[in-house]
C-alpha cells in the first residue's frame, strides 16, 4: 500500500515521521505495510532531516499524482489552486484522495465530493477540522444512531489562544496577536483566523456531515473577535460568563442556524474552559444527550496524527475490497433544510454603550431597546464621573437580531452616545 | 442484515427505539435496510410498549442464535452465565456479536474474543465502556498513528454521581448514595459501582486496547469511594483539589501502572469539571498529545446509541466483504509489557489522621514519615480544642506506594492517633 503526500510543510513532516515511527507497529495492526511511496515539494533540499531515500522526492505534484504506484495521495499543500486541481486528477486517475484543506472543501467541496463518488475513490478529510479531535469520525460513524441537534465549537486554536490570553492576562487584542504571532500560532496575516473565516470553513464541514446537506462558506454568518476588548472581557466575567470565539450549528425544526462569532458562555460550562490553541467541539444527539471532545485543533504532530487515521481506513478498505463503505460525505440531495437567516435568528445579548454620563441616558437607550422588544435583564454602570466616556452595559434576555440591530442603529445617532455600540451573543444560562 | 436482540431491557429498549425511529435514515446512509428479526427476554409480556409483530419476541437467547436469518446477535443481559454461553454459541454459528458486558469481557475475554478470530466474526463492545462516549472506536481507529502514554477516566457514573453530591451539597456518601438509588443512578447492591469495580473492568478493556495485551482484572489494583467523607472534601478543595474516582492507566518505559481509586486532581483540569453521571476520558497520545472526551456514561439512549454504531460497522463490513477489516481487539501475543506492582507505583498524597491534639503530634508522625522517605509539603492542623480528637491533614511530594503503606500501619500504633489514617493518591498538580 502506497502513500504519496504533495506538500512536505508541518503537517507532512508530521505524516512522514508517524509513518516512519510507527511503521512495525502500523504493519502488526494492519496485517500489510504502508510505504512512503513519493513526497512532492517546492523545496526538498531542506527537508532532508526526514530519513528516506532521495529518490521518492519529487518538486512537482504531479510526479506523486502520475506514479502509478501510489494508491493514496495526501494533498497538504494547502490552498485553492493547485491543490483543487491536483485532487481533481489524483481522483480521475483512480487514486483516493486524502486532505487537510478546508478552505478548498468548503468553497469548493461539491465538485470534489461528486468527482470522488464518480471515480469510486474515498476522500478523507478528518485533518480539515480540529486535528488532534476526531470529530469527523465521530460524527460520521459514532454517532450515525443520532440525529445531531446541535454543535458548538472552539475550532480556531488561534483566536482561542488571544482570547485565552487577552482574559488572563488583562491585554488587549493586538498585544495578544502579537503575541501569538511570536509564538507562530497566528499568520503574519491573521485575517483567516481572527475574522472568524478560518472557523466558518470548517463548521461548514462540520454542518454538512451532521445534518446531510453541503454547505457552503456565502450561507454562514461570521464575525471575530477584533472588536473584543478587555473591557468586555472583565464584563462578561462579573455577570459570570467568558468570551469564546464559537462556531455554532443548530437545527430547530427543519432551519439550520449556522453562524461563527464571539459568545459569552457561563463560565461553568466545560468549553467555558477550554483554554490557549485547544480546539474543543460540543455536539448535542438525540440519542447520546450531550457530549464533548477536546484536544489539540493544530499542529505538526497531531495532524499528522489525523491524516494518518486516514490513511490507515483507505488502506484498510482498499485491502479488503470495501471502497467506499462509507459515503465520503454522506450527502444525498436536498434534505429540505434551510439556513436561517441571520436576522431572524434569536439570542441573549451583551451590550456595550460608550454614553456621556449625564442624566437620563440609561431612560433614553432602555426605551428604545423597549420600542424594538428587547428586554434588558441587568445593567452596569460604573465610574461616575460627570460628563465624561463611561462604559453602560446590558444583558438582555432573548431577543431577535434584527430588532437588535434596528435598535442599535437609533441608539447610536443618540448625541449622548459616543462610538459604536459593541453586542455580543450569548449562548447558555437563563436563555 | 438481520439484528437479533439477547435481552430487551434498558439498553435493549435504546437500541430497539433507534433502530426503529432511524430507520429511514440508517437506510438512505447505508444503501440497504437494518431488520430487527428477534428479540429474546425472559419478560416479553411488558414489552409491548413496542410496536413490533408479536413474532419477533421469544424467551429464550437460543431462539434468536439459532435463527438462520439473524446475521448479527447483541447480547444486553449482562452478567458471565448465560452471556457466556450464548455468545460462544452465537459465534460458533458464525454470527457476529455485539455485547455491553464489561464485566464478562473484563474477567472472561480471552475466550470470547479467541472464539471470534477462531471463526472470523466480529465483535463489537462499544457500549461496554461510557455509552455516551465513543472511546473504543477513537483508541482503535482514530488514534492509531499514537502510542498511548496515559489514560485516566471517569468511568464510573454512580461513583461521580455521589462524589459530586458530596462536594456540592456537603453530604456524607451513604446519603448520597441514598439519593443516587432513589434516581435509578445505583443499584440495590451498589458493591461494583462504589468498590471501583465496574471501572476497573471498563479500564480493563481500554488498557488491553489500548497496549495491545489483554489484561485481566485481577491484575489491576482497585479501591472505592466509601471511605471519602466531606471532611476530606473540604480539605481537598483548600488545597485547591477536586476528589474523583479515576481509572489509571499509564505507560512507564516497559512498565503499564492499572489502578483504580479515589484520586485529588487539579480543581482546573477539565476533568475535574466532570460532575453528576457524566464520564469522561482523558488520553494521551505521543502525536495527538493531550485528549479529552466527554459524554453520558449509560442510559437506554446513549447505550443504545454505541450499540447501534457497532451495528453499523457490523453492517457495513458485513455487506462489502470486509469482516474483520480492524481486528477485535487488536492483540497478538505478549507485548512484554510488564503490569507495575502497587507497592512500587509512585504518587503525591493526601493523609488525614484523626489525632489527640497534644504537643509533639505533629513532630512524631512526620519523623515517622521521613524514615519511611516521604516528605511533607503542606500541613493543615485545624480545631485546636485541648485534649480532644481533631484531624491533621498533610500534603506529600511524590512517595513510593510501599513506603506510605508501612509508615500509615506504624502512625496507626501511636497512642495519639485515633482510627485508621485516610490518604488519598495525588495526580498532577507539582508532582
Amino acid at each position: 500500500m502506497s502513500v504519496g503526500i504533495i506538500g512536505l510543510g508541518t503537517v507532512g513532516t508530521g505524516v512522514v515521521k508517524i509513518l516512519l515511527k510507527k511503521r512495525k507497529e502500523l504493519e502488526r495492526k494492519l496485517g500489510f505495510p504502508l510505504v512512503i511511496g513519493k513526497i512532492a515539494d517546492i523545496d526538498i533540499k531542506r527537508k532532508r532531516a526526514i530519513a528516506l531515500p532521495e529518490n521518492i522526492f519529487v518538486t512537482d505534484g504531479l510526479g506523486v499524482i502520475d506514479d502509478p504506484s501510489i494508491d493514496i495521495v495526501v494533498e497538504l499543500i494547502g490552498g485553492i489552486h493547485p491543490a483543487k486541481e491536483y485532487i481533481l486528477k489524483a481522483i480521475k486517475k483512480g487514486k483516493h484522495v486524502i486532505t487537510a484543506n478546508k478552505a478548498l472543501l468548503a468553497s469548493e467541496g461539491f465538485d470534489i465530493f461528486e468527482a470522488a463518488q464518480k471515480n469510486n475513490v474515498e476522500l478523507g478529510f478528518e485533518a480539515a477540522v480540529a486535528g488532534g479531535i476526531p470529530i469527523i469520525k465521530i460524527i460520521r460513524e459514532a454517532l450515525i444512531g443520532n440525529k445531531i441537534q446541535a454543535i458548538y465549537g472552539i475550532i480556531n486554536g488561534t483566536s482561542n489562544y488571544i482570547l485565552t490570553e487577552m482574559t488572563e492576562e488583562g491585554v488587549d487584542f493586538s498585544t495578544a496577536l502579537k503575541e501569538a504571532q511570536a509564538l507562530g500560532y497566528a499568520e503574519a496575516d491573521p485575517t483567516l483566523d481572527v475574522e472568524g473565516i478560518d472557523a466558518a470553513h470548517k463548521l461548514a464541514l462540520l454542518a454538512s456531515l451532521s445534518f446531510g446537506t453541503l454547505f457552503s462558506l456565502k450561507e454562514i454568518y461570521t464575525e471575530g473577535i477584533t472588536k473584543i476588548t478587555p473591557l468586555d472581557i472583565n464584563f462578561a466575567s462579573e455577570f459570570g460568563y467568558k468570551i469564546k470565539l464559537l462556531a455554532i450549528a443548530k437545527q430547530i425544526n427543519n432551519d439550520i442556524e449556522l453562524r461563527v462569532h464571539p459568545t459569552m458562555l457561563p463560565k461553568e460550562y466545560l468549553i467555558s474552559s477550554v483554554n490557549g490553541v485547544f480546539n474543543a467541539v460540543y455536539v448535542e444527539g438525540d440519542a447520546i444527550g450531550p457530549a464533548l471532545y477536546y484536544g489539540k485543533g493544530a499542529g505538526e504532530m497531531p495532524t499528522g496524527s489525523a491524516v494518518v487515521s486516514d490513511i490507515v481506513d483507505i488502506a484498510r478498505n482498499i485491502k479488503t475490497g470495501a471502497v467506499n463503505r462509507i459515503q465520503g460525505m454522506g450527502i444525498q440531495g436536498k434534505s429540505g433544510i434551510r439556513i436561517k437567516k441571520m436576522e431572524d435568528v434569536q439570542s441573549c445579548y451583551y451590550f456595550r454603550f460608550s454614553v456621556f454620563d449625564k442624566p437620563g441616558v440609561l431612560s433614553k437607550i432602555s426605551g428604545i431597546l423597549g420600542g424594538h422588544n428587547i428586554s434588558i435583564k441587568s445593567v452596569i454602570q460604573k465610574e461616575r464621573k460627570k460628563e465624561r466616556v463611561v462604559p453602560l452595559v446590558m444583558m438582555t434576555h432573548r431577543a431577535k437580531e434584527k430588532d437588535v440591530v434596528y435598535a442599535m442603529k437609533e441608539i447610536n445617532k443618540l448625541p449622548v452616545v459616543s462610538g459604536k455600540p459593541l453586542y455580543i451573543r450569548v449562548e447558555g444560562g437563563e436563555e
